[in-house]
């Protein structure tokens, strides 16, 4: 049986991943693809309860090291658990973010250096790097703006977020969490590929589905 | 300021650690030395709520991954918000367990390759590798007697441990922990100190005395 596809959805604020993320699975179920959606922090049993330790709004300061430390246990988890056994299975595994959330929020905007990230994600990811990432991409201010509007419901289930409300940050963090999505889809172009957030939702979807078309997909057919 | 001292101890269940990180930390204490005695998992505010999800009794299985990363999390924010801070004004830092713990819970005994422990160690631990490590050593089976004895109190304050109850797991679990540690201990005879912790509790507590004494005070005026 032919290995499932991954596929990471990934941006700052208010980008619409969540959103995304259930078009894009509703799609491909109706092609008859089995799929599984889930989430990071989070998407199996354990990395849950560590979610409820990131996300508890009585968490204790802690620095960035320690937070990736955290993320990658939730991480490593939620891997073994439910996206390798998926994969194998031959199931698609769509994930509203991964690691990428981890290189950026605690990496190049929180300042973590980049080898310690790489070399968490060695010990991690391993060789389950996803086969696309859609960067769904806007200026911060704009998502910010959505992310507020929406209300706090949604607004702390961030694979890489620090445990307090990322919204309270200055404008400049969420500059530099755009930033950082934009440098890892220009360095790892076969993999990432950026969606303008700013177009309405259906657009967006359009957008994705095209390409998931094209890279996956068709791929796919030319190699049954 | 001279920076501190940092001492670990080290060793399976009912080996007598935290009896005796006391017992050493009122000794220094009565030579004005100004000491902090500390613990893993735990020892700073995230990390005791990191303790709490580890030692928790309602926690999800997981695998020795996930468990060392989350033992990484709360030993990265005791070293940085506790550890360095105290070595850093001069004093000296006991730790009833420490890295070496997660070698051999996770490692040794858990089957977590090497190389992922020690990359992780170069991640966490970073240049604060204990100046001294006691390994408290006695047969698993001793160990065990002594504390099932002791009722389940202190059982599961294990800095390697997995969020289970370790008196439950197999005497070869246990062994493998024992060699875990004199293995440490044959490699890194200029950081560690195997005592025999069959002996009484004041016999093992004057051997780690003279240990100190030899190791750490006596240097420490030749270099005053």
């Amino acid at each position: 049986m032919a290995r499932g596809k991954f596929i990471t959805f990934e941006g700052g604020e208010g980008a619409g991943k969540s959103t995304q993320a259930q078009l894009l699975a509703e799609r491909l179920k109706a092609r008859d693809i089995q799929v599984v959606l889930t989430r990071e922090p989070g998407g199996s049993a354990f990395a849950e309860q560590v979610r409820e330790l990131i996300l508890g709004s009585n968490t204790a300061d802690h620095g960035p090291l320690a937070e990736a430390l955290l993320f990658s246990a939730a991480r490593a988890d939620h891997l073994e658990r439910t996206i390798r056994p998926a994969l194998e299975a031959g199931q698609w595994v769509i994930c509203d973010r991964f690691a990428d959330s981890t290189r950026v929020y605690q990496g190049v905007a929180g300042g973590l250096p980049k080898a310690i990230i790489e070399a968490l994600e060695r010990i991690v990811v391993d060789d389950t790097v996803p086969d696309l990432t859609i960067v769904l991409d806007l200026p911060a201010t704009d998502g910010l703006a959505r992310a507020r509007g929406r209300g706090n419901n949604n607004s702390r289930a961030n694979a890489g977020g620090p445990s307090d409300n990322y919204e309270d940050r200055p404008l400049s963090f969420h500059e530099r969490l755009r930033d950082g999505f934009l440098m890892i889809a220009t360095a790892e172009p076969e993999r990432c590929v950026v969606v303008d957030a700013l177009q309405s939702q259906e657009e967006v979807a359009a957008q994705v589905w095209n390409t998931v078309e094209i890279r996956l997909l068709q791929q796919q057919q030319q190699s049954d």
